[in-house]
């Protein structure tokens, strides 16, 4: 399988901490990379955790909270020093555009490449980008402010071939590529060989959802059932559940409820207060609830996938 | 005397490195503190060498290129969030008040506090801000886009009170105060005792200034003439002074020599390129010429005075 991860840029809420910049995170599939977020000092995490910023040509933007955006100014600079050209894809409400276009007035200079802004819909589910590998949908989140989240799934993957069945019938490269599409196989005697005889089947489809900030919402229960790999944030361990609702967050336990009733395979918290100094206590609040939660720290990289664990 | 310092936040030029932050740095005089400049990432600096960054009420920003401004929005947002009231005041190019208003459209809801933005003029030295403890001047510097320097000047200090002489005469404190003033005493039998008699010399002036991002400029020498400590940028050392010329910035062999020339008592060199894993080339270029040079990095202290010496 083609490696697929999420990396932590950045796991602090609003106010960054001394161990946690503000929210951001790359998601990698076969070394193509999809930033998600871009907090204050994102660029400074890429060079530190040894992340090709100049491979990122895609970037999703939740809402336009300072601590989700102030990194983009820094991020697209950087990227043009850096001798950047073709596109750049910006995936975000629609007022980014007017918002970066006034803070870059005195950048242009250097800039050699083009920032596409895609507007997102607040309202409903939408595809909002697709590769041969991936395709990528937000969703509605409910904060303050309108609040996307995102979902990554791998595009069906091709039948695996039974080499030595491939071998012994002397199958054409057409042929191959055919039967890995699930065509059967016609013998020159007029035999046909089902397609489930030549193949073993695909690997399986790996899925990753992105849901900050947000109150916590049931209503993105159907959309990120059974994903492998859940960011979900945490602001406040649940005896803060009333500032939670105020300030339309969710608590730990609550991330935990969601993770279990969506039936997911793995839970990362994050967006902590900068109150937590220690956030052992909200992971383990949600632990009781789903074990197999576990905390964002800067610099974490999680594998996407059945058997999803930490890499870092 | 009142300590006063300047903290590195920030040393490198565009971009930053691993080590090295954008442009910023903390002026503190008798515990009041002042920032200059304000690169991506000044809020997590501050946090990280322990200033109090609620105590910030005045911000100089040198001119508009993002490696000196993109720390701003997020350090507002985070003052907000601790609670601040009152005024913080920014003196910068009046474009930016146009710039940081559509950046915070959505984050005014916590903001207490009233943002005043004071242009500068880029044309002339001008005295931007005065205390009862400190002035503080712009001056033109010689950037792509308009940019000024800073000089920061304590004010005359009183005379020092010989306690002997005042306590024998029993002088009132209405007295000692028009004594540290400058004024002569007299005596009930009419004799009048000379300042002089009565008091010692007052402290030296201190004075700091800075100057980034500019071409060498011979202009500013009578503005930082005899400065006990001058910042002045070094992006590039002296074989790259074409590339220094074009981009219109200083190598750090002619950051020496207007030290030398300007007579002042310590040079800090900042503001390099991020070609430059290790810095002590250019330090040791400045040396031949003024060897009383220092490099900047994130995290030094410098103190300000007669003996400026390197505190941490």
């Amino acid at each position: 399988m083609l490696p697929f991860s999420v990396t932590i840029l950045g796991s602090s809420s609003a106010q960054p901490t001394t161990n946690r910049f503000p929210t951001s995170q790359v998601v990698s599939l076969n070394e193509k990379l999809y930033l998600i977020d871009c907090g204050e000092g994102a660029q400074i995490q890429l060079r530190r955790f040894k992340i090709k910023t100049g491979k990122i040509n895609h970037i999703f933007i939740s809402h336009l909270h300072g601590d989700h955006i102030f990194g983009l100014p820094g991020l697209i600079s950087t990227l043009a020093l850096g001798g950047k050209k073709g596109e750049l894809h910006i995936y975000a409400h629609s007022e980014l555009k007017i918002m970066m276009e006034h803070l870059m007035k005195f950048m242009n200079e250097f800039v050699d490449f083009k920032v596409v802004y895609h507007p997102l819909n607040f309202k409903k589910r939408s595809i909002i980008h697709e590769d041969s590998k991936l395709t990528i949908e937000s969703f509605p989140l409910k904060h303050r402010i309108p609040c996307c989240g995102f979902l990554f799934t791998e595009k069906q993957h091709e039948l695996h071939l039974r080499g030595d069945v491939i071998d012994e019938l002397k199958i054409s490269i057409a042929g191959r590529v055919a039967i890995k599409g699930g065509a059967d196989y016609q013998l020159t005697n007029g035999q046909v060989i089902p397609n489930k005889k030549l193949t073993f089947p695909p690997d399986p489809i790996r899925s990753y959802a992105f849901c900050t900030d947000t109150v916590c919402r049931k209503q993105i229960i159907p959309i990120i059932q059974n994903v492998d790999l859940l960011y979900h944030e945490a602001t406040f361990a649940d005896d803060l559940s009333e500032l939670a609702l105020k300030t339309y967050h969710t608590t730990a336990r609550q991330a935990a409820v969601l993770a279990s009733e969506s039936n997911v395979k793995k839970l990362i918290i994050g967006h902590f207060s900068s109150r937590y100094k220690n956030v052992d206590p909200l992971v383990e609040e949600a632990r009781v609830i789903f074990p197999n939660t576990f905390p964002a720290n800067d610099g974490d990289r999680f594998e996407v996938g059945p058997a999803t664990k930490l890499l870092l």
